[in-house]
């Protein structure tokens, strides 16, 4: 029956406005190259801030095991999220207009003691990389994904060998 | 019965840790010589989230009318309150441990459009200004106010021909 | 006889060189959208710094309760105005060529005690936000305007969730 | 026999030099508090490189389940270790003499995609929060730890309001 | 009665707190060792902002040929006397509490084109140079100072060489 | 006779490299509408050393009375200068590939106690401004040319009054 | 037999990523007109660590005499490889698409004792430097190489010299 | 002979200020830990340009192989001296009063093309790195500079061992 637990997607992937989806996207590919689904919301730290922390508050018990957060500028989405959950927050810092995102790295990176965010790169790279991560944890009780994790590990590898090659 | 409205404060002047306090004393101070009474209050946007909101949604009630923010780091107080509120806020970055508070700058100046906050100088200087702003907000419907804030500007030039003098 | 006291703008919108006009205009924009509207001027603290000054001295008898600055690079210009008035000054930084808007940040936020400047986020955001700020200041004594802020804020979150399902 | 089973560690805290125990046991300490014991190893990717490689390779097989890497400057230790393993990988950036930490927190979280560090605040705050973030994980699959996790966020809000009171 | 003319002094050091004047007077100082008398102020761009304008103004009536300024933070100082005058304005970035002095160099190097601010080192080797500058400004047209400035330079090699035999 | 005193230049205009023309004929240009020649040479402190040297040692006999030097990157054109004469020295920074400038402005600025180089700011706006800078210099002792800076003041204010009337 | 011996590079360039061959084959380029060959390899320090560490390892007694290694980003492959050889190595910081290359510099330079890493410029100067930069260590034992390295200076100059000119 | 050899010191250590010596003396210690004598000279490339240049031209003919060069601020010494001379050029950033060596670093690393310097990290350890290198460099065409450079390492190893032990 596993496909049928799988349909509750243990990943939530947020993000703090639609022009985040191109960057945030990357992590939901990911997520779907190692064949787990995600629930995907825009929700604003600072626009909807109750819809913010009423998902935060109810992400367990839907069955979320790990929520990958995305945001810009003082992004304080993650923060916020991490503040209403004791599941592990994953934090992606949008890049920006004028600070390129370093804005959004101090933001995200800088929580005080009490309220962890496992930061990522600045954009794209920090998108995927929240999805390996999420797998990596959700590998730790599920064989299967551990193997698809090696897997991929050998094929980051293998592509780089191969392009020497060339 | 000027003295009696007076009792209610309507300046707000928040933190994120009693560590923050010897800081934004400097605001309460501040407000006092301008014979403004404030609210003060310890509330984390991470440790105390609900709190926080509860205050922001339940200030205007209250009579409250301007709110001052305080927090270092991924400083998110001023963004929270200002989230759950249509009162002016007025944020203070406090200076960090490592990144000297330009974590804190960053994390609440570069708010996305729609939320405003009205960003001091990283400390002390920050928090007095955070108490001028504001009584120069009061003082738009406040003649008596007004005229103490004329004299402080005044003082001010003052104090500096004086020791020029020296 | 509401439409005649708005003839007189209680918001004045003045920014160092005509080419931040494109990012300027966003904040009488935002304040047309509240019904309010605003005097724009072309003032530069280093090149026409006596008609900046006298602005500044002259404002609050014109009627005018808030002003908004904008400039860049070593951006003066919000500070030299809120040296001359105790009106609540807000600054906008404005983006560089070279280095982004962080030299126009540091110049417009890092104000003596003494002499508030509310700075806002670097660019289009800041404009739009100062002029929220500005209209979160006049909606304290008008409660049309508070209807207002509260609807905006409404519509803010709606826009998003209404993404969300997309 | 869970007792027996917690003898084994499954967190392990590793850092580049044994100058940076004073900050890493933050990290230890607050694993204790969870009731989780940790390994700690002073390993640096520069000046033992290959105990380094190995202890990563070896970790799982040990019964690790996440490994916190705290390093200083160009910090390459939580890098090197997720290059060698797909357990979670929790960076901590040590402060610099110098710069700070920021060369820290820089080579910590820019990671390129494929291996992600997840990135934890500069110095002490950070150490805590890597244990917190590690228990978080853990947590996913232990009742205890999730109820002893809620607990310590009660506390957290508790201990702020205490102190707001006096 | 080359005395007389000297008691008029040709170089004015403003600053915009006493708490400059350590680093200040390192630049009258240096130029009282060219035999180089100054006239020492403090004026505020903010806190006296007519007082330093009437002093921008008047300066080269009085015989003042060069004007440095010494300010910190969001430093206006030197850029709205040079908004001012037509004198050469030389600008000394003040250190500062937080950012180190970095918002006094933005703040006084990024001046928009037609106001020039002739800008030295952060705090007190800028302040030094400044009266060196100002020295070599004035010996264009002065034999005498001229050849204070070559033995100067002859000293500071030859203090060096001195130290490298130790 | 003042024709032909004009035909040897009192300006030299020296760069790093030939790219560097664009930013620094502003400087020209900018000195030929004050009526000033300029000598315009292309000398690399790195890579015509001794060339460059020999120009800084003779410059003054040449007539030259000030010299303005833009380079970018490890930016040491206008330090090499100001260490071989006593003529003032203008540095501008010029923007680079990948640090904006950043690092042109503090190669230029921090120099050492006993070298000043007055620095303007990053690129085209900083080399207008030499240009001013250099003017006011050479005005103290030139009313002609005083009298063209007090127009090119008045001018510089009109072209924003007309402006804001647009 | 001096082309049989010149067939076995002295110099190995490597590089994280394919992407960064059009700003590592400066290098190679330039070490062709000294007449060096080289050896060109991409390896990753995050994603073929054990390659990487194998290379490095085994460089030398393939005759490798000098590494030149170009990352991006939190740059470890050069630290790595100085990290398993006492060969020396040259890291290049590659440009990064949000922090344009100041998180690569950090990660390069800011090695702890005992591990050097002789750090270039960002980007492409600093790949065309690092060629050069071997090419003095491998003249420091061959006269002819020494020679070339002569007149490669003196092009430098003469073409600037050229420029000038024009 | 070999000592006779070895008399004459193949490394040199050069600064731009005696104030840097604390810093510097570790480079001098360190190679001396691998049996090499090093000169050591205080030169400035402002103070005392032409005897650096003199240095740095004649070095090589005393049997210079190596010049390790530490500065501050505008750190132009190590890229005048590798203008002069196409000797491997090792620069060591010095801290600084306010930049903390920022500006030390850009100076130092942002090399035009065709001029390297091998930059090392800011200050100590940057000084000990310097020696480092310099002796991987001589130890390329010297067996016993080689063993000793493999013994250092694997002390270095150890080292971190014991204390791990412990």
């Amino acid at each position: 029956m596993e496909g049928f637990i799988n349909m509750r997607p243990k990943v939530a992937i947020i993000m703090g406005s639609t022009s985040d989806l191109p960057v945030m996207s990357e992590a939901e590919n990911m997520l779907k190259s190692f064949g787990l689904r995600s629930e995907v919301k825009v929700l604003s730290a600072h626009r909807t801030p109750l819809a913010t922390i009423n998902y935060a508050v109810s992400a367990r018990q839907k069955g979320i095991k790990v929520i990958i957060a995305g945001a810009g500028g003082a992004a304080h989405l993650a923060g916020v999220i991490a503040a209403h959950t004791i599941l592990p927050v994953i934090g992606v810092p949008m890049t920006t207009t004028h600070l390129k995102g370093i804005d959004s790295l101090f933001s995200t990176v800088q929580m005080p003691s009490g309220v962890p965010v496992a930061t990522m790169a600045i954009g794209k790279s920090g998108a995927k990389n929240a999805a390996i991560l999420a797998a990596e944890v959700l590998a730790l009780e599920d064989e299967k994904l551990h193997k698809k994790l090696l897997q991929f590990k050998k094929k980051l590898a293998a592509s780089i060998k191969k392009k020497t090659k060339k």
